[in-house]
């Protein structure tokens, strides 16, 4: 195992094994006497390594026939545009959730398309829950609904899926997708970056119900199209090939890990215990609902913030780095992706108990 | 030295030390103890990779003063879209020299902005050919003009940078990005995808005027406005990490083989080597005019469609693959972009003349 523990929160911890194996299969795959970087995407080669992806992708989270997957580029971000410029369907407004920061980003993006009306909030209390489905306000005539599964810089997650009638529900899962089980046949639209628990930044993975395919606003570049993606394999032009071979490497790994539930499992213990401290602690402080807690994104402040250099220094020292929290609200975060070895957080307990006994 | 040489149009062949430093750091970048898969981008260590990146880039090209330099996603396939989107600046039409495939798909995506006049078309000769200057018919109201430098299907390379008066040039460089000299300050824009000369697919390259920032459609989504990008220093939302590392490697790569004059040395000699075969042979032939004749592609065909499977299967056995031709024309294609060793060349050279010997 490493002797550094990367508690960053994206790009993020990537597994070991998996990153021993592109390192040995960098000047030949399999045989092939070619980099996957070198190779044409059209060729047998790597387009076995992107329908294994898909495949392995599709079991781990028990994809239902009816659901396109596409590899695509552009981060979420682009996803906040190409969500409105295809799910309108000729409607005039979308229903946002809104608990933190990026689903700030989202709306602020759709309203180029449309009426973002937001459905609930979490700011009254600074964004630190999920509003309960009862005191949400959707609108039947929405296009859709959009909810950000795990707010990053928050640590705030829902831990539970929105039932949304009939108008689609449409999750940014960038920072929880592959963490735990997701209801796909209740979603509309699944969307997330690669760059937290699936590979290298520069591949987006989308998830799409086949009905909502083929409804672009008129004008939408062909880049934007999901159906265009759709009928082309993701194959529209040369995808990110590099990243989908990594981000398979990582789906086989998962199934090793026991898949899905077996991932959870771990995710569970891992942020249990850090949880169990920070609630233990006069110390250190999470404001985070507990019923909305992230089990991958664990922000958390010391007493003082004169505080936060020695405790980063003394992390570094003891092998453990990125624990600086987002530059929009200071203090320390923890990220604990599907890569992270329970051994990384029970040494961040451990410091954080001796961190405290020698400042608190 | 690789027993096998891949002709791939794309992705494509990289340089050898290039792809051994990327396996070797593959764990554990400049004692970082973090792959450059698994580090923030917002951290001093992907910071500084990607500020080298562009520096070497900036300093191969000569790129002066008053030019951004972009790392996108989506490839040449999104710029077809994001250029209109952005530098239509009000105007209503944009000229296109048509040589091609490419330049066909461009044409085509433009469409869905404005008017897309064909100020020159080499289709009457079937694409085989850059028409001259003198017959190009400028509108000087049109936006821009736009020409696709080096068509990667055809094999028709421009040598010579056209003069557009006061109207921005726009170039599509993908297939021929670094490996010869370009006269930045005679563009408006310059775009291109790295899986050619660069680096993995997944980056994309833009090289944009200033003036030209700023002005993009209303309504046009943040991810394909460049002032956005620009603002951001190409970090909007997560770059492609690791692919601008790659290309980074290939930049210094590229400033040890003496830069872009050295690098052009030999593309020309490679490109020479095979072209003088093929004039020589009554066996093989490109229909390529010679002042248009590509240095990076090179499609040919044999006498016989029939002999294209024992070419390819002759070829794979004296250690050379991805010799097919592009599925829309057939025949062969050999791509020898600027990571192709002479060697390769030497070796293709000779077995075709030994397969000539022996099926012509």
């Amino acid at each position: 195992m490493r002797d550094t523990f990367n508690f960053s929160a994206g790009p993020a911890v990537l597994p070991e094994e998996v990153l021993r194996q592109v390192a040995e299969e960098m000047l030949d795959w399999h045989g092939s006497r070619q980099s996957v970087m070198e190779m044409s995407h059209r060729g047998k080669e790597y387009m076995s390594i992107h329908a294994q992806a898909e495949a392995d992708l599709r079991e781990l989270l028990g994809i239902p026939a009816g659901y396109k997957v596409l590899f695509l580029q552009g981060g979420a971000t682009t996803q906040f545009a190409m969500v409105p410029a295809n799910l309108l369907r000729g409607r005039k407004s979308i229903d946002f959730v809104h608990t933190g920061e990026w689903s700030k980003k989202a709306i602020k993006e759709a309203k180029l398309f449309a009426t973002a009306n937001i459905a609930a909030s979490g700011e009254d209390r600074k964004f630190t829950y999920v509003p309960a489905r009862a005191d949400w306000r959707l609108d039947p005539q929405a296009a859709y609904v959009h909810i950000c599964a795990n707010e990053t810089i928050g640590g705030v997650e829902f831990d539970w899926t929105p039932d949304t009638g009939d108008v689609p529900l449409v999750a940014d899962v960038s920072s929880s997708f592959l963490s735990r089980p997701i209801d796909v046949a209740r979603h509309g639209l699944i969307y997330g970056g690669a760059q937290k628990n699936i590979g290298p930044a520069g591949l987006t993975i989308v998830i799409v119900r086949d009905d909502l395919l083929g409804q672009a606003n008129p004008g939408t570049p062909t880049m934007l199209d999901y159906k265009a993606h759709a009928d082309a394999d993701s194959m529209l032009n040369t995808p990110p090939t590099f990243a989908v071979y990594v981000a398979g490497l990582v789906f086989q790994w998962l199934k090793r890990q026991g898949g899905i539930a077996g991932i959870e499992k771990r995710n569970i213990e891992k942020s249990q215990l850090l949880y169990k401290l920070l609630d233990s602690s006069g110390f250190y402080s999470n404001p985070v609902d507990p019923a909305s807690r992230s089990r991958m994104n664990v922000p958390f402040t010391l007493p003082d913030a004169a505080l936060d250099e020695p405790f980063l220094a003394g992390a570094k020292a003891a092998g453990m780095v990125q624990l600086k929290g987002h530059r929009s609200v200071g203090g320390m975060r923890a990220s604990i992706y599907n890569a992270m070895p329970i051994e990384g957080v029970q040494r961040l307990v451990e410091y954080m108990r001796e961190f405290e006994r020698t400042h608190g």
